[in-house]
């Protein structure tokens, strides 16, 4: 690693530990084993090195979520593959809780990044539905932008209430409930759904 | 107000404001007009007070739902009420926000009634749901207890997102996603959404 790049991690896991305010230049000094010099010749200052912690941080879950919202197969298994993939449920998401720091939030250039991967995540699901729904995997009747809408917040609000509980088990409960209620949308279960009972 | 009342009113602002480390007792009392005698007379200490504040606010937001959840009409008109009322979505949930804060969740008496509101609401909104089934308003392939959990969470997601984005954009969108995947589910609704396409 590069001592940019020790910088960087250090940052990132002191933002997570102590949040923005908690985070002092000198702390990330210390952990990365980085001078002052060091720090100041490669970012301008801690806001700096913080939008570069929070974009590498953000572009990860990119990529994480991309290898399986892209990966072949059907619109629904992927969707399902992503709500299920392994998470440190107690922990959180490293992109969520940060909108809970008001140091990140109120500064719109540490924010950015934050809504834009939301944003980006919703409309990466809304597309792979659409394309399920273009495919004949899912019924018409299907909204793309609302659905994807709802599984983002399913697993932010999971988060929320497995803190709460201490607990997976609500972030569970949550995820496999989104996923039953969109079997009556999939071609291929729906009949059984719908039926007259 | 008593002064009691005054001092719990007064730690629920501070909490919402600064969170636990942030409220000092010598704050509480100064917003209170209230003495520190007076403040140990009604309470052994701030971490008493806090409960109190705590357990105002989840009180508070369990009289909002039930009067909603509890009124008379079709099970998902209720539930859909719910996730309609009126919420200040940027400002977000006063119990949902203190998952986020970490003194609060590190002390087992102050994380019980967070813990214990969402348990109840999710169960509360099961409860609704189970008599619709019965009553032959919604299918009954409808999960009650997974479907409650993923309202919930819809809901506490809707406010990560909201807060993200500065925006109650991707909150009001969870919230129509998570209202039109049940109308697969609505007796009254179902046969379109099942119908062949």
């Amino acid at each position: 690693m590069t001592s940019a790049d020790r910088l960087i991690e250090s940052t990132r896991e002191l933002l997570w530990e102590r949040g923005y305010v908690g985070t002092s230049p000198r702390a990330i000094q210390q952990r990365a084993g980085a001078g002052q010099g060091s720090m100041y010749h490669h970012f301008a200052g801690k806001p700096d090195l913080a939008r570069a912690a929070i974009g590498r941080t953000a572009e990860e879950l990119r990529a994480t979520a991309e290898a399986l919202l892209g990966a072949p197969g059907p619109a629904l298994e992927r969707v399902a593959a992503y709500l299920h993939r392994e998470r440190d449920v107690l922990r959180g998401c490293p992109v969520g809780r940060l909108t809970q720091d008001p140091d990140v939030m109120a500064d719109a250039t540490l924010r950015e990044p934050v809504r834009e991967t939301f944003s980006w995540l919703a409309g990466r699901i809304a597309g792979v539905l659409r394309e399920g729904r273009d495919r004949g995997e899912l019924v018409p009747d299907l909204d793309p932008e609302s659905t994807a809408a709802t599984v983002v917040a399913t697993l932010q609000g999971g988060y929320v209430l497995a803190r709460a509980a201490g607990s997976a088990e609500l972030f569970d409960r949550a995820v496999a409930g989104v996923l039953h209620l969109l079997t009556a949308y999939d071609t291929s279960t729906r009949r059984e759904v719908g039926r007259d009972s």
